[in-house]
């Protein structure tokens, strides 16, 4: 018996035989004894059309207009799903991002969640019904529509589970969980039982797009578990927590890569003060993130060479911005390169384990793949290599880490639920994700 | 300078291009000078598509919840006009039913509205926006999304500019106005500059669908001039305002017929108390909606006629269920007719001139037409006949009462927007609706 929020995405509720799936997913869990709070976004594909409306009608959509267009999608999706559940016998009410209400400030298609009102929520709780909130959307004080940017739906799930203090937000998706890399790419790769907040921001800005980084960050600051888990089997998934002892026995939880960067480096600029600056607000001035910079220490002492990767879409046009300003700092050469990889060893156990990198390092050596540049932070070391051997790379760092090996030890989880009826409300629930694993582990990214 | 309300139906915002139609018409009414609320349908079909949906899901879907789904339309409407009118360089602003807000009864899919708080809508034109009202949908006090009903959007039209005193509701649509007769029938049909709130209820509810019924009973109950006109031409449409003594002038003012509807007739049925009771109980039971009812005066004294009429759709089910009733009630025969067609002329003129309905009989009789069933209003006079007859009697009727002449007497009307940019807001514009009649005058409907 437990209060537990699921959230459910696009191509969960894609088309009418899937919302009966999720259906029937919902009411077993409600049958099963538990208070249920289910998040929806709006059908696949639904908030594409809804854009493309919009950009038909106006190049560049108001974007009070826009929010006010796009939050109808996710109204669809709960007013379906609540028919769905009810074609079930199973009670339930849809609340609008208005209705809740999951108050936000006024920043229209990046709305921060400044409140949430749990009233009408507990209410219908209370009266034995399953609540069906709208994600992605949310309402200002004065009743303006707002959303929340991409992925938002997540991060309304996490933000409902804080609110109501939920044992768990379990977020369904189309993989079976976080895995210890592309099991695409490796095969041994692990389906993770547990993982850090720390180590999946890690991991979700790396590439592994599992969980929008915002609903991750949220969910740290709020202490809520997340239960990362695939509506296609009763398996548990894997659940992100807070950072415990056990953890830091594990040096790396994970290999990321991610092949969609291009570098950049500007050979002999002059070494002094306000170079990078003028290289770097240019590249800002046209909306181009920036993700590695490293300089180099200077040779000479008075040039040096700074390199940076930016997404592969921005490439061209970063490379045409730094030319231009490269003749101003007075830098020798602009060199391009867009086939190259990022490959990432994460785990909180770095922080108390030395020569990680090191090992690293040596393991890509070992296989003669040269690296470009390297990046660092607490629990994370990035490479930055040519792209031909991402695959290589990836096997590689995930032998030498050992993460094809089951862990040793178990610790007690938060509460998983079953999707089978009849085995949902049984005791012994915390193992449902042990039991669950061996099968899971298996089980491929779909 | 007048404070104008425009209504936009479904395919007047069919699709992009539609929209941006109806958003240089806006801009145009108010660069004119105008203060301008617009409110809008869902796009033409998505409605239905809606709808569909939610049949998929649900056989009998809650309506609580179809009203959450069938919402969406309209805000997505408000928001791409809201999107088409700011392109062309006018501010605007869209409002759902809840920001209005729109307060209704909590009678889903076909909820009453209690009150329109006209503050944020006033603040908009205050501050030199148009405000995009989405039509057909409230709220409750409880924020619980409601629907106004089929055509729901004329009602909100209507409502808004009784709330806000506006000078004139104009709703658009499909045809040039309101006509003497339907064009398609009668080549010299006439459009009517002028109708009265009466004569629209019965050619509204005979069959003459321009406007939603509830929509001008509100009307005429808060006063409110509807100006019922096309959105593809610049002329005039109908005014349909309050009787006045002009109007009683002219004894009729159009011709409706309705070939959508069959007649059964119950004979030999004992004449004594509570029969007609037990034959339409049993009707009503079946959700059956029973149009005219005429009883014969008993021939013998002991034993009457009864005849009436019922929608086509619902002819063979009244059918059955009449002749269950026939043996109870001791009716000798159950005849039945779906061959048939109701023809009405309306005018509030009849009210002051005698002698309308036996011009009418003589008439039909003239062309040899046999009458079935007769059914008289104060302002209205409606013969069941045999169908194939429907279209004589239509231009029969049309010639009879003198209807392709035009009127002898102009009164004034209420303001008049024109859509030409450049034309509007120059003076004289009273005059528009007259000026624009003889062109409009040769329009068919589309």
């Amino acid at each position: 018996m437990a209060l537990i929020v699921q959230k459910y995405g696009g191509t969960r509720v894609g088309d009418v035989e899937r919302i009966r799936n999720v259906a029937r997913r919902v009411a077993a869990t409600r049958q099963a004894g538990h208070d249920v709070v289910v998040v929806v976004s709006a059908m696949a594909r639904e908030t594409d059309r809804l854009l493309a409306l919009a950009h038909q009608v106006a190049e560049r959509p108001n974007e009070r207009e826009l929010d006010v267009i796009l939050a109808t999608g996710e109204q669809v999706s709960i007013g379906l799903l609540s028919l769905a559940i009810q074609e079930l016998g199973c009670r339930a009410r849809s609340f609008t991002g208005n209705q809740v209400r999951i108050l936000t400030d006024q920043t229209h298609s990046q709305a921060r969640i400044l409140r949430i009102d749990t009233r009408r929520v507990l209410e219908a709780l209370e009266a034995g019904e399953v609540a069906i909130v709208a994600g992605f959307q949310g309402v200002t004080a004065e009743e303006e529509v707002t959303t929340l940017g991409r992925g938002g739906s997540d991060l309304t799930a996490v933000a409902m589970a804080a609110a109501l203090g939920a044992q768990v937000c379990e977020i369904y998706t189309d993989v079976e969980g976080v895995y210890t890399a592309d099991p695409d790419l490796v095969p041994t790769a692990r389906k993770l039982r547990r993982i850090s907040y720390e180590e999946m921001l890690e991991l979700a800005s790396l590439g592994a797009r599992v969980l929008q980084t915002r609903s991750v960050e949220y969910a740290k600051n709020y202490h809520v578990p997340i239960h990362v888990r695939s509506s296609f089997s009763e398996g548990g998934g894997t659940f992100v927590v807070a950072e415990d002892a056990a953890m830091e026995k594990v040096v790396v939880s994970g290999i990321a890569y991610n092949v969609n960067e291009a570098k950049i480096t500007v050979a002999g600029v002059a070494d002094r003060p306000g170079v990078a600056a003028k290289l770097f607000g240019a590249v800002a001035e046209a909306n181009v993130v920036v993700d590695m910079i490293v300089q180099n220490v200077s040779q000479d002492g008075s040039t040096t060479d700074i390199s940076f990767t930016v997404g592969r879409p921005d490439y061209r046009k970063t490379l045409e911005i730094v030319r231009g300003v490269a003749v101003e700092i007075g830098g020798a050469a602009v060199l391009g390169n867009d086939q190259i990889a990022k490959v990432s060893i994460v785990g909180v156990g770095m922080r108390t384990h030395s020569g990680v990198a090191a090992r690293m390092f040596e393991a890509l050596a070992r296989e003669k793949i040269n690296i470009l540049m390297i990046s660092t932070s607490e629990i994370k070391v990035s490479c930055v290599i040519e792209a031909r051997y991402a695959e290589l790379a990836v096997r590689t760092l995930h032998d030498t880490f050992g993460l094809g090996e089951p862990p040793r030890e178990e610790e007690p989880l938060p509460v998983s639920t079953g999707a089978a009826p009849g085995r949902a409300g049984r005791g012994g629930r915390r193992g449902a994700a042990r039991r669950g694993a061996p099968r899971a582990r298996a089980a491929r990214r779909r």
